[in-house]
């Protein structure tokens, strides 16, 4: 059997010995063998900051977000043989769909983000203009530009594709090449995976690393520029953690281990309620799904004390419907777990888990299994406990890591929060009950020790994801013993993979460095009104200043009686006097904003398309009968939008009165055009 | 002389043994004694968790604000004395009020962001509402809630007063109690801070303690809830965050060590320019001011090449001038540094610094010393060094943490980048240059190794804060050799007190989770109109419907004639079928939102006193002559204002056509008076 092969240096490397052999976790059948022998980890982290960095760093935010998805779509093709591979790591197909659809819509979800949220340039501004300065002279912001240095990914073995695809994503975005180590009992598939990426032709070299087999010497060559997303146990992560080079270049190490995670059942969700049905299944398919081999599974199932026969009874009807055996094989609905040392590992903490707990469902030690050997295949049954003191220490120390839940029961609102804290950081915690002042109770209880926390009930359950799904949009990572860490998460993850820079300058230099015009900074006056300027044409700076317009009385009653708008702060001169803000009557808000319109528009067909939105507007000074406003607009930030025939221009309003005050300001959205000879 | 008292478990606590003496740095004098012995470090923890969080969990972010800067004024009338102590520790009266004055603007900084920024809640909302499904039944969103543990905070002696008032600040606004640790050898002033702050009455018992003295076994009884503020040498900051506890339960750990921080000259600034003086001016400065013993000082000066005799000569000219001496004697420009070991690692490091370069200027075992004794005072030098080889190690690896800075030639940009990429993680980096090119190429080429730059020139320098000054608004901390840490950087220093967790519920629940009104979320309709409610009648939820309104041709001529916005689009109807987006003549979108305000507005004077703002607006459907428009107005916010008449509400707009079809949504923000009994 061949030993699975690094990409390192931009080439395929074979290990220089044989390896550890890896085995299907149905057959036991020999699929693999592993090893890193001979891979130079030092040159590996040298081509990835040297070759792979700088390659990205001439990409934009966007073209990132494009290569994302073409990569999302080539995967989504080959995706039939990663199902196939997936089956002998004893997943059945919806466990393959979960692992790998699940991974490409990470990706498909990242690309989305990055174009909308991100702006098409290399540097992602953060925050507001911060004011340090009376004079607006000088002025602060937040930049953030990539790491330069290479993100090692170290995966666990229970989620072979979209473990390696959720830390790929942002860091790909982030412009930050990825070193991919698969943990070894599944490397077989991350192997498959890396290798159509690389297939794909579509990353830029170095951008994408892949060590199969152990890390070797790699940690001793980290610098201060790279970083660690490490997924696995919190015994390994701390270990890791704690590397005296990591410590000494303070290299970002983000951990995300198994936690103890708890499901809430809530006193009103009674049986024959539709929460409790959504309870008891949502408690069955968690220890089911991935054979219970997932981080985010529930651990502890805490009911109403008087609800706990009652919801044994039902689970343990479900569970006797759950059909284990050979995942290829019709009816089975539970696979194998990944290894057999991985079936020895859960009986054992089962045994810990029963000094505190009953088993209500379930043997350890035989299941009936479909077409396969029940020896050979790492099979195990779904395992219940029921464990009627819950502070007993176990459930809330001992991790199981398969097909295994305990019940515990609570008898108050504060008993079930302090129980939930009790796992002391969790990924995941669910509340499932129709009762909203038990739901914010228990999920404002008990948020500081979880990095999601999932409502479930008759409202939300047909459209919900479900207790174990991470989502890209959302943080994905817990306090404590979940590891500290956090991921995905949407931008928040690719930020997590750049450094956040304070920059400090005057508004001119501010504006270079950004790419956004800042108030204060140059402002270009050319013949041509900014408005009939084509995209490409158009600079960040591009300014036309128009009126200006008296605003007379009867201009404000003549747009109260028009549109309707007859607050009596526009049309009682008495009444607005006695207003605290007003020294008698004022022109409407959106009256002054119609009128800087029409001064700053260039009416005939342009590139200018349309106005698409308004963002930030304040009224800064009222407006009286008699006054005269100006307009200045600037074009603040342009972005080409890729592959389409136009992009959007943000433009920053300043409207002012006789005495230079600003009215309103606010900025314009625009869609505007790209010279037809350069659209894409 | 009597030791210094720790401040815990509510009481101030006398060491149970003599403790270390601790020195005046001027006289030699001892001024008091340090020791922790006796301090029941597990009970002071275990007190502001149980008695210090909930207490500050009573109070609102705007409440907690007000407290700060109610504590700020208190200080300020009592800083004369707090200068007088100062004294001691060596510190000019400049030096003192750069401690002091920072400290509380700090104070008032975070009042002011808190609330402005921050709800007037205890739950901060992080970031849009996230889309989880098609039919809008589940919906995510990230809350910030308080970390249920102690802010243990450890601090540098440099800043006895601004260092743990930085570190105190965003940990109080944020829900979490304090126990402040100061350095040893400045403990003294650091005392009577806290004492000044506790005889204020201000703060709820348990939110702020005090150790002086060693940590003790401290860190044996940290939880994952506690956090972990660290500003001092890299050394201990490591083996502080290696302890096994911190690693076990992900104990959050944020190092601020000391950097080699770097100042460029621009090629353009030559002798003559502005820059050029203002390169040299600032050096002088960083070197002098707390006699270098600043994080942030200039450690490394990289000029042209062909500019190094120059600045070597001014900056000699302006450092002959600096008198050293007495801090209380008039015209003493620097005083002495904190104590005579500290001297001792200076002179050991300066000879490092000397196998690479020569001394320039300064004696480092000789000093003219106005008023003091020489000897028993810790008075030394300015010291400037010159390397003309940048590439020698020492500069880069080596910090001398007093008056100390080398001199280092470049011959490129791409030179001058890579010198200060060499500090391996700065907590800053100036650029003195009026060249926009230069500036822009030296911050982006070394932000990813740097938490603040600043660019300094003619434009600015009048306003600027200086290279050496964090500011409450920026992020102080920096990557790798300066601890890979974040303070302040306005909210961003408060959220690194909260978890941070992903809720995933239907908008009811997650409005109530929330306290701000989500899209889907319950409406209520009652027959009082929205905008006859006082804010403290309101509900998030309140809603008024208000239409339909058929929007005519005619309106859109005539608004087009009265606004002066003739864009073709609203009057051209063959330009307009043109459009890519139009299929015909549209209404303007102000039209839309001024015939929307038309309709929900309710005229008669009442609680609704302005409209000061419009957020988010965007268009999303076009109003073509002949549709109707429906308006839904919902209270979406409510920020009472505490010790105002009045608070803010956000409304969500959601303008609909005869389809049903979302024309325009939006936010709109009003003030809404409160009862006038209940006004605070």
């Amino acid at each position: 059997m061949a030993a699975l092969r690094s990409y390192v240096n931009g080439d395929w490397h074979t290990p220089a010995e044989d390896g550890v052999p890896l085995h299907d976790a149905v057959t036991g059948e020999e699929v693999a063998r592993v090893s890193s022998a001979g891979v130079d980890m030092a040159a590996a982290l040298a081509h990835g900051r040297e070759r792979g960095g700088p390659a990205l760093a001439e990409l934009t935010f966007h073209q990132r977000g494009a290569l994302l998805k073409s990569l999302a779509s080539y995967l989504r093709e080959h995706r039939e043989e990663l199902y196939a591979l997936s089956a002998r790591t004893g997943a059945t197909l919806g466990d393959s769909k979960f692992d790998v659809d699940g991974g490409i819509g990470v990706l498909f979800g990242y690309s989305s983000k990055g174009r909308r949220e991100m702006p098409n340039s290399t540097v992602y501004v953060d925050g507001a203009v911060e004011p340090l300065s009376k004079g607006g002279t000088f002025v602060g912001r937040h930049i953030c530009t990539p790491l330069r240095g290479v993100a090692v990914q170290i995966n666990a073995f229970n989620f072979p594709v979209w473990g390696p695809l959720e830390k790929f994503a942002p860091a790909f975005l982030a412009g930050v090449p990825s070193l991919v180590k698969p943990a070894s009992q599944t490397a077989y598939l991350t192997h498959r995976l890396v290798e159509l990426m690389i297939e794909s032709g579509l990353l830029p070299e170095g951008s994408l690393q892949l060590v199969c087999g152990s890390v070797g010497d790699l940690f001793e060559h980290l610098t201060d520029q790279d970083l660690v997303s490490f997924t696995g146990s919190a015994a390994t992560g701390q270990r890791l953690r704690a590397h005296p080079v990591v410590a000494a270049n303070s290299v970002r190490f983000n951990v995300e281990a198994d936690s103890l995670n708890c499901s809430i059942l809530g006193p009103d969700a009674v049986p024959g309620t539709a929460e409790f049905d959504l309870f008891v299944k949502q408690l069955v398919t968690e220890m089911t799904v991935k054979a219970g081999q997932k981080c985010t599974a529930i651990r502890r199932a805490i009911v109403p004390a008087g609800l706990m026969d009652d919801v044994v009874d039902a689970a343990k009807a479900r569970l006797e419907k759950v059909v284990v055996g050979n995942p290829s094989s019709p009816g089975v609905r539970m696979g194998a777990l990944a290894s057999l040392e991985q079936r020895e590992e859960v009986r054992r903490s089962l045994k810990a888990l029963l000094e505190a707990g009953t088993l209500v469902h379930g043997d350890p030690d035989h299941v009936e299994v479909v077409n396969a050997d029940p020896e050979r295949g790492a099979f195990l049954s779904p395992l219940l406990v029921r464990c009627d003191d819950p502070d007993q220490p176990q459930p809330h120390e001992v991790e199981a890591f398969g097909p295994v839940s305990t019940l515990l029961p609570y008898e108050s609102t504060e008993q079930a929060v302090d129980l939930a804290r009790r796992g002391r950081g969790s990924l995941v915690g669910s509340v499932v009950s129709a009762d909203l002042g038990f739901s914010c109770a228990v999920v404002l209880g008990a948020a500081s020790r979880h990095g999601r926390m999932l409502v479930l009930n008759r409202d939300n359950a047909e459209e919900s994801t479900g207790h174990g799904s991470p989502l890209p949009a959302l943080v994905h990572g817990g306090p404590g013993r979940a590891g500290g860490g956090e991921e995905m998460g949407g931008i928040r993850g690719v930020l997590h993979h750049m450094q956040r820079t304070a920059v400090q300058a005057d508004p001119a230099t501010l504006t270079a460095i950004t790419g956004q015009w800042v108030t204060g900074g140059p402002q270009l006056f050319t013949d041509v009104h900014p408005f009939r300027k084509h995209l490409d044409e158009l600079k960040v700076g591009d300014t036309v200043i128009a009126g200006p317009r008296r605003v007379m009385l009867e201009d404000v009653e003549r747009f109260a009686e028009f549109t309707g708008d007859t607050f009596y702060a526009h049309t009682d001169e008495e009444a607005a006097r006695a207003n605290p803000f007003f020294e008698g009557r004022v022109a409407h808000g959106y009256l002054v904003v119609s009128f800087a319109a029409g001064l700053f528009v260039d009416p005939e067909p342009g590139p200018v398309l349309a106005n698409y939105g308004l963002e930030n507007l304040r009224f800064l000074t009222p407006t009286y009968p008699g006054d005269e406003i100006t307009v200045t607009l600037t074009a603040k930030q342009i972005t080409p939008r890729v592959g389409a025939e136009h992009g959007e221009v943000r433009w920053d309003v300043d409207v002012t009165n006789q005495d230079g005050a600003s009215v309103a300001k606010y900025d314009v959205l625009t869609l505007v055009a790209k010279r037809p000879e350069t659209q894409e």
